[in-house]
């Protein structure tokens, strides 16, 4: 157990219904709590007027190295119909051990975590060295473009990009401290339309089927696995996600099929190599076609180092845990950070997330405020 | 040039806007026209009150043999915008030695030019022996229920099944007489639902994506071709007509996918074949999956015999052409002839019906009266 709890802190975020980009207080409750362990708070608001996001930007230290920065955020998914919900989604309740609400898991629980175990290291260490800085921002969830994308280019013009980064993201599996992410695959997704000619289904020889060539296109690069994976990244996986015709009349070959898939890619592919692939295939294929690739990110990965090092050694002497290394799971704020520093992500067993009921672990949560607290206690040594 | 003209009866039938169920005269034109003649005329109304169906059985001879019937149809697809059509579609221009309209083609020409082959044969042989029967219905274009598949039995009952069958619809290829169509392919129409589990197209491993099951079930049957063809069938035809999964977010897994696919099939295969062929494909690519196969045709052929030999004989000598004898094509009324007695198919060169500004030669369709009078004198010889 940490000196301070952070249950009753993470209810009150839970309480406060901030679905991206709408924030109802919540990065209030954060300023009040950092304010009272003295740190200097800036709240940065980017984004058009439809779409206004608010960021807090916390530090304590000036600047000094070393400077250590965490980064979460305060924004959830929409909870869907509350009547699916055992509780209100923003209710808080605590029942059996678990704490229940929208962003229990994904990831107020893990900045209630923070802040209680970032409490207790100043608490034990008035005169810390170096800085610690607090980026919450309220855009993750959603577009990812006016939150830590912003506030990163911010702190450089200022001189304070910090000298490591952790983003408290659910990372661990099955037990507090079992995984630390040091890194992401990318991600791109190509919408691919391919033009036939219409006709008869009795007359193919009259007719192109747009569907057959996309087919023929798409069946190959599912035949086999992009790659194998590389020591600390997954393979990379391609999904098809989207194809659709339109067609109601089944003696009718259409004349357009349209397809859509996304790739989440590692470090031994680029978007250019994929978008690359891709066209390949079409064009094996015969498809007369057009397509558009998107990609909002690109594979990062913090080698093994003198952070991770430290992140380590946290968590083994906290949770007993050795620490997996690993480059999976979705995207994250971290990939837009990784351009100005080492950045891994630590954080609560990644379960319930963005589901129905969504919950975290009291004990966990008690559990990760006590690594955090470790991490500090490395990272500022 | 046949001593009756069929240009002008033609354009009568093409001046009636007579789409589907609409008949707005059509059958009146062929009527008085066939009464003039001598036939006794019956109409037949089927169908329910929101589609009745009208249709005309005309009969000289009073069934004895041989008896031989003309099959065709006054009903025509809509022309669609009237603005994308270089004429009125039902103004029945002619220029240039083509004869303009909706139902120029398929089939009101044909018919003309039967009706006018027919007016020579019997001022040539007033005391032809045998029958001559005249079925002209107005529902091959759209559901195909209310027309010769309820006329048949009808004929049956009375003891008025006739010996032969000729269908007027469009046979020829490049030249009036080139094919004579002995047959038709069976039309298979299947919808398959696969049912796979949503997930996040950055974990695929929680996930099962059915766009992938159902392109791994669909693939193999694209691979090779289901026959070569026989001596009279065109090789049997799979086309994937619809593929839809209606997903919109590219890293979502979809939770279904569906597809919509036409088998048109010789006599080399049944409908309960291929029902368990695709069964069979989608169990080998691990589908949870509900089929819906619908079968408005099997395939049907007439051997070559006397029938066939008095069509060629009666072509070869009006034309010089060597009718080639095919079963391929789409589906016609044929299919519901064939189970009382043998049928064949000759016309027009199929080229432009269905489309906008279909037309039809007018020097064909006046060789096509010569050849009609030429096969009455061979069939009822």
């Amino acid at each position: 157990m940490p000196l301070t709890d952070p249950i009753p802190l993470a209810q009150d975020l839970i309480r406060c219904p901030s679905v991206t980009p709408a924030d109802h207080g919540a990065l209030d409750v954060v300023q009040r709590f950092l304010e009272s362990l003295g740190f200097q708070c800036s709240r940065l608001v980017f984004g058009p007027d439809e779409w206004r996001v608010d960021n807090l930007f916390a530090m304590k230290g000036g600047g000094a190295s070393p400077h250590f920065m965490y980064c979460g955020h305060t924004d959830v998914v929409p909870p869907g119909d509350p009547a699916h919900w055992t509780d209100d989604p923003f209710s808080g309740v605590v029942r059996e051990g678990w704490l229940y609400g929208r962003g229990s898991n994904d990831m107020k629980g893990g900045v209630a975590s923070f802040l209680a175990g970032l409490k207790d290291y100043i608490a034990a260490h008035p005169d810390h060295p170096g800085t610690i800085s607090v980026l919450i921002t309220g855009d993750e969830e959603a577009r990812s473009v006016d939150g830590v994308a912003r506030v990163m280019p911010w702190l450089a013009e200022r001189d304070l990009v910090p000298d490591m980064a952790l983003v408290g993201e659910p990372s661990s599996a099955r037990n507090v401290g079992d995984v630390i992410r040091i890194g992401r695959r990318g991600s791109l997704t190509a919408r691919i339309t391919v033009q036939g000619k219409q006709g008869h289904s009795a007359m193919p020889a009259r007719a192109d089927n747009p569907v057959h060539r996309l087919m023929a296109a798409l069946t190959p690069l599912l035949a086999a696995p992009l790659d194998q994976g590389t020591e600390f990244f997954p393979p990379s996986t391609l999904q098809i996600t989207g194809f659709d015709v339109g067609n109601t009349a089944a003696n009718v070959i259409p004349a357009t099929a349209r397809a859509m898939l996304n790739i989440r890619f590692n470090d031994l592919h680029t978007r250019a190599s994929l978008i690359e692939r891709l066209n390949a295939a079409l064009t094996a294929a015969g498809c007369r076609y057009e397509m558009q690739a998107d990609s909002n990110a690109d594979p990062f990965l913090t080698e093994p180092g003198p952070f991770v090092d430290a992140l380590q050694r946290a968590i083994r002497r906290t949770t007993g845990e050795e620490p997996e290394l690993n480059a999976g799971g979705g995207t994250s704020d971290a990939r837009f950070i990784r351009a100005f520093c080492p950045v891994a992500e630590f954080g609560d067993i990644g379960a319930t997330g963005h589901q129905v009921d969504e919950r975290a672990g009291v004990e966990n949560l008690r559990t990760l405020s006590r690594v955090y607290t470790a991490i500090l206690e490395e990272c500022l040594a």
